[in-house]
């Protein structure tokens, strides 16, 4: 195992009616600024609900954060905070919404030109960059990115997606109440599914570091997305699926399985450009990268992908190969039973077309990905030709 | 999956030389009480390599911190704290000499009798009760009771062990390196395993929610304890071994296996009073208690008896009852194999005591224990006379 430092102060109020909850977690006398997408919040009534909790605080709204929360539009938001002196960000919404909101608050109080904050990388933007930001509070309704507990969010600019990590984002609380869920398209909710799963398999199928709580821990968050995978997305009212989906969404991500462990997160990397170049969701971008990535780093990742093969999906015959081929099958297989296409082109992406994927990665500096550094632009090439 | 609220603030440093790590978590200015037990933190030279990392702070020294730390020793660290002007409580020994900590800052500032802080149950002690406390770090030596990143404490008053909770005694930050463990006894290593086994089985053998990814983690934690359990007694310097049993026995009990469901703490108050009684060890008293209690409550534990059985054990033949008692042979015998006896009379307690161990239950209150509430008196009388 190596070594590590971990630290989540996030508070989470999971479960029915625990929005009254944050009423004590807001200060009274607060100005509060939320933030929220496209409107489903709005007509589906919980926006009201939510100012009910908030009582006699003064609310400014601020709608519109589009999925792939775009540099633009949270400037418009940094504008408010600025002109309407507000002391709390409240996100209600899913990923987008709450990776938006994190940047609005990095941006508010940020003294030079606010597109420096997408040029860190992984790298966490620290109080020697950001000299002030607001409190974030979350209200979830779509679970998938795991940006309710953790602290990072991915911007889209210009035609980039870029990381945006910074302890100074992580909320301050978030309420996870699975009811809240329960109208979402059936393609969020499947798409919810597949980021948790890939999140959890990046920091998992990498290569051994004899961690064996993190690994058993990242076994049970994939295993229990595959057992109610399905369900989630066919019944959208079966609470007790619902519940694990966000519960596993947000395990996966909030720092705990990541514990002294290798990270690959080629995946993301590769998808991003997908989704920017193609307009394709993001859930679905790693349904098609994931299968293909694994096939194509098989050496590299071998001991894990037969420690996955054997834990996750129960596969012990057959020789090395022929489990992990099995395996990654099966994942592909997973995948689709959720309604999500594995294939670009699926998409309509033409096979010309990766050359241009492959340039962007190189644009976007994305020349060695992978725990190891190994994914080079030939390597993603392949990835990304497999992927048809 | 039942409603929830989760909030962790502790920082972990995890790993080789990371006390360096504290230097920037402790004001330059403060003034630090450290805390520790009998000397063989002293004696190892621990004391002064933190010493060295607290640099130009002023630093004052408690020492004699008693395994199952006692009142009146701990009062006396509070005189201490109230003479000297301490800003900063550095804990560095095990689970004793944090829960001692954690009492020492919750009675320093606290104006009436500090006694009464004893009778909080598993009841948190908020701020409307203890006004001010002085943060807490922790060097842990010895991984077993999850106190480095918990609320809790046990403390030693007349003849009871006294449970104390408050969000007010999180450590700031918990220094988890494994190779100060190496010089522990064996037998504390031995006590350390089950002590994180039974934390988590305890929030895990219960009766059913549907909490998949709770599940999955506590079965994770409880095989990893199986498989190195034999190796971090018997190989003291293996670092790996040792990394996954202070990591298992720390997640066992930081609060992220017992969200949204049910626990039952039967076992660790019946072995309080063991402890409290005969002077067995915290460790033993579990080894002792926990097969009894399972096999009394077959009944009621009957569907996650028979998980643990499955997922644990890998027992998938015979009966249900055959597959409840195989799995709990299969503890009594992993206890065993660390070198831990699970019999009351190889502890030279006698049959007629029984009677005097329930009379101390009732005087403390434990008439209704576990999950339910249905560990009456009477069943604890049984459970006791299985464990012989």
């Amino acid at each position: 195992m190596y070594n590590f430092s971990f630290h989540n102060p996030t508070t989470i109020l999971f479960g029915k009616d625990q929005l009254n909850g944050i009423e004590g977690l807001i200060p009274a006398d607060a100005k509060v600024l939320i933030t929220y997408g496209g409107g489903s919040a709005k007509r589906s009534g919980l926006i009201d609900k939510v100012k009910t909790v908030l009582g006699n605080r003064k609310v400014v709204e601020f709608a519109g954060i589009e999925p792939n929360p775009h540099y633009e539009t949270l400037m418009k938001a940094v504008e408010v905070i600025r002109n309407e002196g507000i002391d709390f960000l409240l996100a209600v919404g899913g990923g987008s919404v709450i990776d938006g909101t994190k940047f609005i608050t990095l941006a508010s109080f940020y003294k030079g030109d606010a597109t420096e904050l997408l040029k860190h990388g992984f790298t966490p933007i620290t109080s020697d960059t950001v000299e002030k930001v607001l409190p974030i509070g979350v209200v979830l309704t779509l679970p998938a990115t795991g940006s309710e507990m953790n602290n990072g969010a991915v911007i889209s600019y210009d035609h980039g997606k870029y990381p945006v990590m910074s302890n100074l984002a992580y909320p301050k609380f978030s309420v996870l109440d699975p009811v809240y869920t329960f109208t979402l398209p059936a393609i969020q909710v499947a798409n919810g599914v597949v980021d948790a799963f890939v999140h959890t398999a990046e920091q998992y199928i990498t290569y051994p570091v004899d961690a064996r709580v993190q690994d058993r821990m990242a076994e049970g968050i994939l295993k229990t997305l595959i057992e109610i995978g399905a369900t989630t997305v066919t019944e959208p009212e079966n609470y007790d699926a619902r519940a694990n989906h966000v519960w596993a969404a947000t395990m996966a991500l909030n720092g705990i399985i990541a514990v002294g462990v290798p990270q690959d997160w080629a995946t993301h990397m590769i998808g991003h450009e997908l989704t920017a170049m193609f307009g394709i969701d993001h859930g679905q971008t790693l349904a098609i990268v994931y299968p293909a990535l694994m096939a194509e780093m098989k050496e590299q990742k071998g001991a894990k992908l037969l420690q996955y093969a054997e834990r996750v999906w129960d596969i012990t015959e057959g020789n090395d190969d022929e489990r992990i081929d099995k395996a990654i099958a099966k994942t592909s297989e997973f995948f689709e039973s959720l309604g999500i296409k594995t294939h670009l082109s699926e998409y309509g992406v033409r096979a010309e077309q990766v050359a241009d994927v492959v340039a962007q990665l190189e644009a976007h500096g994305m020349t060695a990905l992978s725990e190891t550094g190994k994914i080079t632009l030939e390597v993603s090439r392949k990835i990304l030709e497999r992927a048809f």
